[in-house]
């Protein structure tokens, strides 16, 4: 089976990316460009560029032409990130992802709500049983890059700062131990699919950009899950880390 | 801001999906069904159908229709599956995960090759320094799900079961005990994007679907790296879920 030409310019403009010849935010060759120097028709051309926006190494900028992208990944450590160390002593547990790295949350909104029932079945409370819901999208060096909403039992956390927009040092899980439901594990479960169309609009992801699904429980000493906290990551955006021992 | 007729028509439809009307396999309704329903135009109700499968909740089948996607997917427990206590008794590391599953590892190919730059440096060997490639597909319930190559040290496993297709009770890191680098850390890195041709065809991907990939790396106690393995996934067949402490 011979490679279509279009997929043998595609690999070409790849590996010239790889070695840095075309770094984040420059402007890959046009069509006119591949037409001259590989001798192919301009659907060509157009096909090659189209592998590399499929694969989310390049975006096509209105009238501008196509250009590598810029956003270089956060690495999330999640294991680390989640460790007692980092809350418990006051920190954000983002501080440990982000250094030299300007991260805003905005969007913040905290009210109650009855429970869906897949997070009823998860916090083991009655179906639609009212749950604090807190909001919020993170803006990453200016670029949206996740959604993230949690849900804890409105009986749990009712009247403390949970619910309220800041958390206070610490935030939710300095909290939840204030109240003596403090997280000593977690589950993490990720999935990867298309985005939804509100999705594709609070990320402003661009085409052939999928979003990776974070889904934590936060439990307690006593195993009762106390918190679901669900995450919608522009796919781009993120490198999700964990490290164990066998 | 009011919604769109397509997008409340889609909302309608995942709802009856989340509440078993439609289940894994049935036919969803046709364009014709959802004008009748609806009183849209065929436009509008095929971009409502559109909507449930760019989100990977449904697959057109060529001229019968949409259906509910069948694949259930595999819950991977990685920190569970890769503890010592699964291959250094023998078992598979994928044991863990498959109960009641049909899963089949075909495409077993292996050889020596240069190491890329990137496989070099995690390796910490000489570029293009000789490294054994394990290359095979995992088939579960008859579909193809994932593509997994490792790369070890040719230096380390030279001569051992690892260059053999069939690297006996425990696998891969069983013998890597035996030669003296028993792994017990591992580091696993995730991303997420749209699939390359070659991935498509090799995991029979339906459109609208982007594939996960997991990079993990062994270390031994000495902290040295002793094999690096690149999971590419069907993001439509996997959950990927870490459980740890706080």
């Amino acid at each position: 089976m011979t490679e279509p030409k279009y997929r043998r310019i595609a690999a070409a403009l790849k590996d010239a990316i790889a070695a840095g010849e075309y770094g984040p935010g420059d402007r890959l060759p046009g069509e006119n460009d591949l037409m001259a120097a590989h001798g192919v028709a301009r659907m060509t051309a157009r096909q090659a560029l189209g592998v590399l926006q499929s694969e989310g190494l390049a975006e096509a900028r209105k009238g501008a032409g196509v250009f590598v992208r810029t956003a270089s990944p956060l690495r999330r450590l999640s294991i680390q990130r989640l460790a007692r160390r980092q809350w418990g002593s006051g920190n954000s547990v983002w501080a440990a992802d982000t250094a030299d790295r300007d991260l805003v949350v905005d969007q913040v909104a905290v009210d109650e709500q009855p429970a869906h029932q897949r997070i009823a079945a998860v916090l083991e409370v009655a179906p639609a049983a009212p749950v604090c819901v807190r909001r919020r999208r993170y803006v990453l060096d200016g670029e949206p890059v996740m959604i993230s909403t949690s849900y804890l039992p409105t009986a749990l956390v009712a009247g403390s700062p949970i619910t309220r927009p800041d958390t206070g040092p610490g935030g939710t899980y300095a909290r939840l131990k204030d109240l003596g439901y403090e997280p000593v594990r977690f589950r993490e479960e990720i999935r990867s699919r298309m985005p939804t169309a509100e999705e594709v609009a609070r990320l402003a992801l661009p085409g052939g950009t999928p979003v990776m699904l974070v889904c934590r429980t936060a439990f307690t000493a006593r195993g009762d899950a106390v918190e679901v906290n669900e995450m919608v990551m522009d796919a781009n955006a993120y490198v999700l880390e964990y490290d164990f021992e066998a």
